[in-house]
């Protein structure tokens, strides 16, 4: 028996599962391969940049007859940028980060399902206030980026859940295998958002190195802090911090964030030891469920075999 | 039909719930009300003071007929204690935040199971090979003394569950009610072990400002650091951090350990503070999910209440 949730009837998906909008690795071959397994694939538009979208956007549209979405970052997009997107009929729009209270009525007159991300119980409020149609409640376990001072999911998302009814809630943050999904329903949840296991698929927009690290990395390697952000010279604003695998700029600067801010010259020796290869080009962003990440399958697989091993999770949970 | 694991059949108790051991309030009338509820109560006799464990330990040893334990500080205990709790018969002994080596062996000769607490993969694997009857996974959503730099019970759970096996292995940190208990057994828990919950229960050994201040707290309000414990004089070793309630010496002191260490005048001064009632005796130590409590129940019944939700909860996960 199939699991079924207000997340799965409200798209017609098979699978309580939504892709991740990771920016710029949620392409539109994982997205579709997310929706074609069964999922609801979300392209990672972070920005909203013409020029990405413009490439990613046609290759999931093309799979139609499967719902699909795009997500941005609230803190980064304009309107304009929204609004072209929605023009590709995406079934869902996802906002994450930010305020979403200037997109929220443009993203529902436009017919697509709003989802709003939230990081703590002052965000669902808004989201709620707003008539998101689906709220995800993200934890601090999550990879890459979110809330300074963020909840863990495992207490977060009942509260959402709670504040949020009806409104279905996705848990996302920490969550890299069946089992991980089945305590996201248990806990009230109608499914999860994941990102850090889709990010080690086939489809994945990474380098093979990143994905590597990926399948490499130790859930007790990552941690969360501004360090590379700065380093790199990203826009992301103070209030976000990332998780990402070690770093030898982590090591270096760790705690002495606003030093490193205020450090022009070691900002440019990072963008040397880029430049040189001794630092790759990128933070690997992970979350702390990596350990459960040990090999690079096709993605619309990987959904069903999730959803496989909640059904089992589920099952025997309690029943030995 | 109720829910049956690995632990439920070790112990013979009726439902999958352990009583935290927390140190100093998890008393006799505690953990027999626990105990007599379907779970293992288990005593917090913290560091094995002689007149506190004459005190309560004949409360709980009189309730014999239902298995009942007690849990120590390993850093803070000697084996002395441990022989001398062992003379009542306790069904298990378990032992948190230190090296269990010099009492694991003493324990399973006195015939009574071994639990041991562990906060990373590496004292997992020592658990594992000490021969430990049951692991107790803690996140750093839990409520008091844990790692310094902790995993999150979501992600860490079910690693310690793939590692462990077959020894059972419960969750702890981020659970009290019913639906984080089902979440555990998702993740492949055989059972939660649940502090912060009872704390706010009849027989828990707290004044009623702590007891209060629990059901009024807010996750969001919570942190882990060591603060508190420098400015009481704790002997509590550098590399565990307590998450407790706000506090103004915490907002005073955020960041700035070790120079309280080091400041003998600001140290009394919170003593003053103490002894003039300004600030209360003892932290408020709770963990993230203290959201979720809302009221004051007599321990026992709170027992199958959990239980019982913890079932619903898994009837209707992606059934919906």
């Amino acid at each position: 028996m199939a699991l079924s949730t207000a997340f799965t009837k409200l798209f017609g998906v098979e699978h309580p599962i939504a892709l991740a909008p990771m920016g710029g690795s949620a392409g539109g071959a994982l997205a579709a391969a997310v929706s074609l397994g069964g999922g609801l694939g979300l392209l990672g538009s972070a920005n909203g940049d013409r020029e990405w979208l413009d490439r990613e956007l046609p290759i999931v549209a093309e799979r139609a007859d499967r719902p699909w979405g795009v997500g941005f970052w609230t803190w980064a997009v304009d309107v304009g940028a929204v609004e072209y997107a929605l023009e590709h009929n995406p079934r869902a729009v996802m906002l994450s980060f930010g305020d979403p209270s200037p997109f929220a009525e443009r993203i529902r007159r436009a017919g697509a399902a709003l989802i709003i991300q939230v990081t703590d119980l002052e965000e669902a409020r808004q989201a709620v206030d707003l008539g998101a149609d689906v709220i995800v409640a993200q934890g601090t376990e999550g990879g890459g980026h979110g809330a300074r001072r963020g909840r863990s999911t495992l207490p977060f998302v009942p509260l959402v859940v709670d504040l949020a009814a009806p409104v279905p809630v996705l848990a996302a943050g920490g969550i890299a295998d069946g089992r991980g999904l089945a305590a996201a329903l248990a806990l009230g949840a109608a499914g999860a958002l994941i990102g850090t296991r889709f990010q080690a698929t086939a489809e994945a927009l990474v380098a093979p190195s990143i994905a590597k690290a990926i399948v490499e990395g130790r859930g007790q390697d990552t941690e969360r802090n501004r360090v590379l952000d700065i380093a790199r010279g990203s826009r992301w604003p103070a209030k976000y911090t990332a998780r990402t695998l070690g770093h030898p700029y982590i090591d270096r600067w760790r705690d002495r964030e606003a030093e490193l801010a205020a450090d022009a010259e070691a900002q440019q020796a990072y963008q040397d030891d880029v430049a040189r290869g001794v630092v790759p080009p990128l933070p690997v962003w992970a979350g702390e469920a990596v350990d459960l990440i040990n090999d690079l399958p096709p993605a619309a697989g990987l959904v069903g075999a999730l959803a496989a091993q909640a059904e089992d999770a589920l099952a025997r949970a309690g029943r030995q």
